[in-house]
């Protein structure tokens, strides 16, 4: 299959959080914004192998900025790496300042998807040929994160994480 | 300030998957997933802490089992261990057959939340006295989950990590 | 058909009450809490019978308590009594107070199911088995509440439903 | 007070029955419906009291007829009496025959308000002039499910209840 | 086919405006009565036509006055005129004021509809038989906004649009 | 004030067809296609005045294409030029096809908005500077559609909308 560049299947998804959307402080949901990230990174995934893609994990996600209601929140996703009928997603959400329009991140996340035929049977998606500086270091990341997870659900020795391992071992 | 015991705050969301929240193959969106269960989980948090609690992180999610519309979902949310002001719950989530009757686990995540007072301001939760094996077990490993995150985020250097160390050093 | 324990159909939903569903007075609305105690009803006929489960009615629901906007809400469902195909449920709703985290109840109400086949067609359920002093209680009163319907819907002569008549009988 | 007529408050709600609002036949929840027709009767309540109206109950209601996907479905609610700070709310619901266009009662259900200030105390409401036939039936009947749910309430001795004893008394 | 009356399809859609669907002033979105007003019209379609009705455009429409958060909203869809498989809608929509219960015209629109059989193949419809003196206007009025929407689609030239340009043309 | 670029307040809603909104045929509704653009054009009337915008008409829109259940869907609104206190907002709606991954136009729309301040005064906003031919083509287009606007509701005379009067002239 030929391979295809992240910028192809890139989507982004403005919209207002309303208030059906928030916590008693007024703040979207984490819940919410969780949702909403999937739903960004499922178009992705599905533009990346036109198949239909689903949600096969989540990594860990930090809240770090609270986000009002009324706030412009723009999600945007693109796909990092692919492995056979996998794909890792990297999903980076904005606010925007109301008065002055700057737009500051208010999170990063990274959702694995797989895609399925019509009954839900796994098939294979093109690979990833990433472009810019960004691109390139997510594309190597990802391989890190794939063994990490493979790891933590039992499927690999940490002996043969070769990249993870590194991150702990003494010198 | 008394510690209390997770089935003190337990909490129980059983209801069953409507057609809004479906994708393309008829199974529950992962993130809707995602939404329902902080929801379960920020209740158990509250009901814990007695005060707003907001989603600080979630963390690595697998989602192994479609779960098709109309299924009956239960997602249990218990408090695993609480921090200074920060609590890791542990979601459980079951499906139900449909003729047998049967249970199965379709899931399980790990959310943490922060209480706050009525303007944001972190303030101090009872600790957790885990009371049945499984509570125990939970307990301990909360430790260790909260050092990967501290060395995820970069607030704590790997080779003080001890619990998580060990898991990759060789003997 | 062997009879079933009420405690192994009782369903618990437990959620907090979103700005959608409340009134002006930021209370949440009567047609809401009926909606959400149809649901965690459903799957509580839906447990015992092991089938599809329709509302055919719902007996007279005070409502005493208004429950205020990002209230936690528990709503739990259990079989009173099974007759040939319909089963009547009683579903008990909690709210929490915020702050002591005592629970008041807030509602009580009485719905009755009809178990049908996937075209519609009543089918017959198993009996119930009360267990404990209420589960017995309301399983006696079960069958004044069958006679009151069958009257009010003219299926039965007023003189033959004995239960119901020593109420309004002069001594 | 001045009395109005049940026209000057009557509400209509027209509209269909979307996927969200169905169960597994494809019926319309009657969770849903019960949620409807409190919408409906609210406005009535409000529009005759030109006060906030709070849900104080909900009568028996019996689901007879099952409410396809993609129905439209109409919602009538009418004033029949009004008590000193309460409304009863008779609520006619009618589906339609796609193709003959005719007209089917579906349901029929009652429910009562209480009209309220802007802080939730109980407010007078002006009295109801019945002037149709049906108007006047209601009207009468109206006294005796106000007696019925006294006496369920356990705030009126049976024996005191005059309209409701004939039905069950023998001559 | 034979004439019907705009009376025999009019749709009548009373409802309050929720949180959900107010912008940051707490006034109705547009886009949300843009959508009433399309459910309202396609039952007005679907009833005139017996047929699946599905949107075909919407003239242009002016939001002049503002609907705040609480209001009762009635949207009212009746049929002007038909042409061969098109229908022209115009609804009318009135908010009232809380305390005088006053009603003010909030919105005028004017929708069109082709009616399909179910796969999707436009369908004849029955001609209009106008009865009131405003249905009477609105009938002769669609006439020269079907010439408008002819000629804004490049489908009829001006110069042809003869109960148009009259309006524009020096004496 | 100074002038700005469509591209600097330019917003992208990329969303795929809930069940929810789609029609007996499963296409997406016309009323939610309008709310969906009333939403992503008032992010960038709101981006552009760094106001708040509220919908103050909709131009004649034409539903050429259905958008099936399930299908991507990018909302694209653009600012086309500004008057004193209002905007012009034009919308692209594009659908893409599941298997070549192929962008097909399905509809565009012109939505006008007013920036108003915190109590709903309408505010001056910065003029706009077309860069692209697209935009310098809409930006003059969009002073014939002002004339047009004010001609229908008679507050500019036909005969001094000298931009549209030229269409209809015979020469």
């Amino acid at each position: 299959m030929e391979a295809k560049r992240p910028s192809e299947s890139r989507t982004t998804m403005t919209d207002t959080v309303l208030p059906s959307e928030t916590n008693p402080l007024n703040n979207l949901f984490g819940g919410e914004l969780l949702a909403r990230m999937d739903r960004a990174a499922s178009i992705t995934a599905r533009r990346h192998s036109r198949r239909i893609a689903v949600t096969a994990s989540v990594n860990h996600v930090a809240f770090n900025r609270s986000i009002p209601l009324g706030s412009v929140v723009t999600v945007e996703a693109s796909i990092s790496r692919a492995f056979r009928t996998s794909m890792e997603i990297v999903i980076d959400v904005w606010t925007e300042d109301r008065f002055s329009g700057e737009r500051t991140k208010a999170n990063e996340a990274i959702y694995t998807f797989v895609a399925v035929d019509d009954i839900g049977i796994p098939t294979e998606v093109p690979p990833v040929l990433p472009e810019t500086e960004l691109e390139q270091l997510r594309f190597e990341a990802a391989l890190r994160r794939k063994q990490l997870s493979l790891v933590l659900a039992g499927k690999m020795n940490p002996h043969d994480a070769t990249e993870l391992k590194a991150l702990f071992q003494e010198d």
